[in-house]
């Protein structure tokens, strides 16, 4: 069992808020990550895919595909846009960095599957001193 | 002449566009930058002045002093905040990374003259691909 | 499981000796790092913690929780101080990165799980090239 | 049990390709890494060992040590060289981040033992977009 | 003046060699660097522009358009490239980081002219703890 | 004139105080970098030397005998060593990064001359917030 990493990384506006909570209640929860007006970030991914070594091509599977598919599912989705508000995977989710690490392993494990790996692991970096790691279970 | 960073990190939300053009000609100029829904960046910002060692203390200023200054007069005002919206000294600005770092030394010179020591310059890296740097002239 | 991670670091001195050993013998064993004259480290700490996502917050733990608690925990105790002279859970150990490691470890355990969290893994950087991951069996 | 991990770096060419297959075929499969005349990279090798820690000297194994033998196993010997010509390990191989990686393994897997530790994963990373992870099993 | 700064990456093989000289002189000047089966690198370059913001767009240049200028001028014509042999800019000359950067900045100079701005400097990091920096004077 | 750095680390202990100060002075003035038991740093010194381009070696200087420089001057003086007491060049000198950036430039300064290039400039970073550049002037 081989591991193959590929980071991709996304530009996005986002709000921890609850609609059924007022400003001041989401303020003492999320502090100022509810600021009504938005934040963004640089954030990093890095999606992890595990299985055998194809003897024919040296690969797990092809690095280039991999990113294509991250960049079809996931990055022209979320690249430069509000989380809240356009991105179909998360409406009606609080954006935190854990439930965006779910909803991409969501989007990304049938295509991987489907390239002949597993997906291992869905890893977001949202600030140098923050990231979150998910592997399905 | 001895020259002295400090680096400082910001989370915020912005939108590259003007209210004189439509959304089709920001989004020519703009590109994906003219999103209505804004994105947003881990912005991280070095702060370079300069002076004599004082040879009572061996530092041009302390680090500390010229941090709670940029702090002060930077941080507090564009951290978790949307830059269009919501920092006074940028009312009516394109909030290009270039307009950023000449508003941001225009805040800090002064400050930063009354401390013992000049500004040398504002370097502001957006994306670990885009940086700009202002010397003020 | 969701697995949260916050980094946080500390500047320490200390040394690589035992006392029931000669400067010579300690030189043996521990090289330049026994200087008796002490020297000192950037020490990056990665504490990453793992439980299931509330979805009243989604958060597995408010990470500011958790970065409050690594840094009255041990980084007042460990940042700008001599690891073998003045940290009350390392006194009587080789201060060598796997006992911090694991010292900290012991720190953090009880205090993450009244949080409603379980610690994952604790990692420290002592350079660029050497660092140390401890998972607690 | 403990995680100890050595960073070492190596600046090698090589190029993706299979003899049997045409120039046209091997471009189709592997693309520009493909190029006849060779390409290169600053590959970034990470070696993890486990074990107890040693109560005499608070270490798994010196780190020194550690890193003695992943020089003379692997960087003596792929340092500055051509990956496809010049590596007796990797003769025959696809030289692709997934074989370079299991060949590391065997090369290391040994000597760690022999040190009185386990070898627990070898990773490469390739660019700062990819990298792959080899657990040895 | 406002100073705007675009990273690129590329990877190549290349060799330190004089033709003039025999192998044996090519080792004793340039190490390991004169490799007769090439070694390789991935080379970060830094493009520094500078000029006056358009108050139009509060732009220098737009930095997508820099950083297609350097990759139609650069990038397409070294990546996964034999330095040595394939890049007509740099044909007859010893490959070194100094002549790298040197040359990259003839190529460069002209097209960043024609889009309103002056090229400032040229940066390659050939290694992390190598890096050259040309100014054009 | 092209210019050249090369990047050596060092880690090592110090303490900001002045002799002639009592212990509450100093930690008014230096806070808890006065801890009379020492703190301590991975150091990252950048050296940077320009020069013209040798023709018969495509190089300013070669970066090898650089950092022999920089190792036999300054890294095995200062590496795993306790600035305030072992260092000959730092005695009496409050070991702040402005200081040790200058004292270095002093030892660097006729070396890098008898090499046939000028020393440019000494870059300290202390940590990953705060560093000093000094040019000689």
């Amino acid at each position: 069992m081989m591991y193959l990493t590929r980071r991709e990384r996304f530009n996005a506006a986002h709000r921890l808020f609850r609609e059924d909570w007022d400003d001041k209640k989401n303020y003492e929860v999320f502090g100022k990550c509810s600021n009504p007006n938005w934040h963004g970030h640089n954030y990093v991914l890095f999606v992890t895919v595990k299985g055998e070594i194809n003897p024919e091509t040296g690969f797990v599977i092809n690095i280039k595909t991999l990113s294509e598919i991250i960049k079809r599912r996931i990055i022209e989705k979320v690249d430069h846009k509000n989380l809240n508000l356009e991105v179909d995977f998360l409406k009606g989710k609080i954006v935190s960095t854990e439930n965006i690490a779910q909803a991409f392993w969501n989007e990304l494990e049938t295509p991987v599957r489907k390239m002949g790996a597993q997906l291992h692991s869905v890893k977001i970096v949202e600030t140098e001193n923050n990231f979150v790691e998910y592997f399905g279970v």
